[in-house]
């Protein structure tokens, strides 16, 4: 179980198997993001239809709503949320430090203000562990310290150092909790660093020394700090990343990132942009992104994206789909986000294919200019 | 085409088939409202699911906005929307006369302006004739001149006259823009009269020597009038109304309401209710009307209504319903229509089988004590 089996590779990018408690996920893989237990807008068979196979939720937003005690009294949260395949839990440290001014960080953990009842709450490594374990997930995060993307040296210094600390008592109270049935779930540690090559290797150190890790992330990217910076950090850490473990990096999966992201070898990715975005009538498609408001979709019979083989592009129009965004129709904001979702699942099995072909770096460069040509035009 | 076929009665209760262009409909049928060429949260794959066949949109929602040109362009309706089945539009009459202080009322028609952006236009039983064939539906309705429920006598019979006088002139442009392709559509008339028995009479006498109709429609009930009033119209007009015809009770659908409809020998009902009741948090059972975000259904983990065979029923618990309501996700709109769309699909079809078995009564009368219940527990 939490085996990884690395099957190819196509210069830096890779293709892999992970075998998790509740389904085998075949990566390079996208998951979409559950915040609350549901992918918004989306049901579990239309997420399985949309070849989605280890979906995240959030550790801090059930904890405050309704409660890991609810999830864990209705069956779990696969039960809960009625998803069959695998589930990972992040550990709610995003989450809380984002929460400016309603926290308080020391050595214990955060103590921070509830957005939904304003209750003052703690989450520590061993809370966030606890949590997890009570809401049942195949892979739950351990509690990082993130820091915002332009922080200095010192601060991601500090940060850093606490994460590896804070690791130690995780891992101490997941051996503890996980003894009665050790199969069910892995925890995954989260590597910081900031934007500094040299922390992040150091992080990297700590991490290897610290557990037989199933797995590693890569926390406080794409967290504001300029794109280039974090391609310096990944294809630096590509270096010394050990190849046998799945590599996850954190909050990353607007496609063009996404990409970037598998070409210099990582293998799970997440984001809400798909859903988000959606929401908001933007579609991914091969040749960009299109915005569906647009007038210029009135009289367009044509799907959203004609290589696409999702239920949306499957069966309406571009104009049936503006019509439903204009006239503020629930069904608009749901067939975007599947279309979305589905181009990311589908991006990441195209990319995989082209992985196990040895073709990733031409075909990452297709993809690109591509994806690129409607924004040039 | 639209040849109906009664195949079994039960005291006034009537189950039939009806023949239409897209499908052929089992009667009594219940109709799921698409507004605006949606029936709002669902896909066309859910309705398919939840056994509906005939899908009723709004003539004067889709000509204020896309336009029927739009919809004409993009394929017809059932293109447009994506749903293969039939289809019925109103006739905007209903939707119009809703518009108090933004409409007047001549012989020609209704002037009225568009809630979406103010313009002044014009609706005449041409027009409505004229814009249903555009939009190409199976089932088009004859303009109507609606008055609210508590209306006198003498404005019940204007109204009721006008509608007659309308129906002439929708009747020859409908004979003349079908000649075309006569198998396509049906234009169905509309008995008014408000709650006068005699009036009623008058109007569907008038409406019969008026042309060779396949289906006839009882408007201008369920609004606004005493529930015991719209029985005592519907008792009276079952003894005078002809069997061979489907007759569609225009705007009825809340449960209780379409049981009463069925006993009283109506085929056809359609409402907004299981979808807008849904978005509220509202669910039909067997047991009553369930407030899913009652704090008694935190940690319950029994489906809405355990008799039901829809995807919520099937997939998901109602302390995650509850959940999915507090929390604020879409979700849960959806689950919720789609449970009470399938209530009131498979109470018509219940029906039908009672019906069918010469049991109407008592199961009208078992599942009415049952639905009562909890109120009165």
């Amino acid at each position: 179980m939490f085996e990884f089996s690395l099957e190819a590779t196509s210069g830096a990018a890779r293709a892999g198997t992970w075998r998790l408690p509740h389904g085998v996920v075949e990566t390079p893989c996208f998951m979409p993001v559950g915040t609350q237990g549901t992918v918004r807008t989306l049901s579990p068979r239309d997420l399985e239809g949309c070849g989605a196979t280890l979906v995240l939720a959030n550790t801090y937003h059930l904890h405050v709503r309704p409660g890991e005690q609810v999830v864990e009294r209705l069956g779990g949260l696969h039960r809960f949320m009625g998803w069959a395949r695998p589930l990972l839990t992040d550990s709610g440290g995003f989450q809380v430090f984002s929460l400016e001014g309603r926290r308080r960080v020391s050595e214990e953990g955060v103590e921070f203000q509830s957005h939904v009842d304003g209750a003052r709450r703690q989450l520590t490594p061993e809370r966030a562990v606890e949590i997890q374990w009570a809401l049942g997930a195949d892979v739950a995060m351990a509690f990082d310290h993130v820091v915002p993307g332009p922080s200095d040296r010192a601060a991601a210094a500090d940060a850093a150092a606490r994460t590896r600390r804070w690791l130690g008592r995780a891992a101490d109270r997941f051996a503890a909790i996980s003894r009665a049935a050790p199969g069910r779930q892995t925890l995954v540690p989260i590597v910081q660093g900031g934007v500094f090559a040299d922390l992040r290797r150091e992080a990297l150190a700590g991490v290897l020394q610290g557990g037989d890790w199933r797995a590693l992330a890569i926390g406080g990217l794409s967290v504001g700090e300029p794109k280039p910076l974090m391609a310096e950090v990944l294809d630096d850490l590509a270096t010394v990343l050990p190849p046998a473990l799945p590599r996850y990096l954190m909050g990353v999966g607007f496609p063009e990132d996404f990409v970037a992201a598998m070409a210099r070898g990582m293998d799970l990715g997440d984001c809400v942009a798909p859903t988000r975005m959606g929401r908001h009538g933007a579609a991914f498609t091969d040749e960009g992104q299109v915005n569906i408001r647009n007038a210029r979709y009135r009289d367009d019979d044509a799907p959203l994206d004609p290589g696409c083989d999702c239920e949306t592009c499957g069966g309406f129009s571009r104009g049936y789909l503006r019509h439903l965004f204009t006239a503020g129709e629930l069904l608009g904001l749901r067939l975007l986000s599947l279309h979305n979702v589905r181009y990311l699942t589908r991006l990441a099995a195209r990319a995989r294919e082209a992985i196990r072909a040895g073709t990733f770096d031409g075909w990452s460069r297709a993809w690109l200019a591509r994806y690129r040509s409607r924004e040039q035009a």
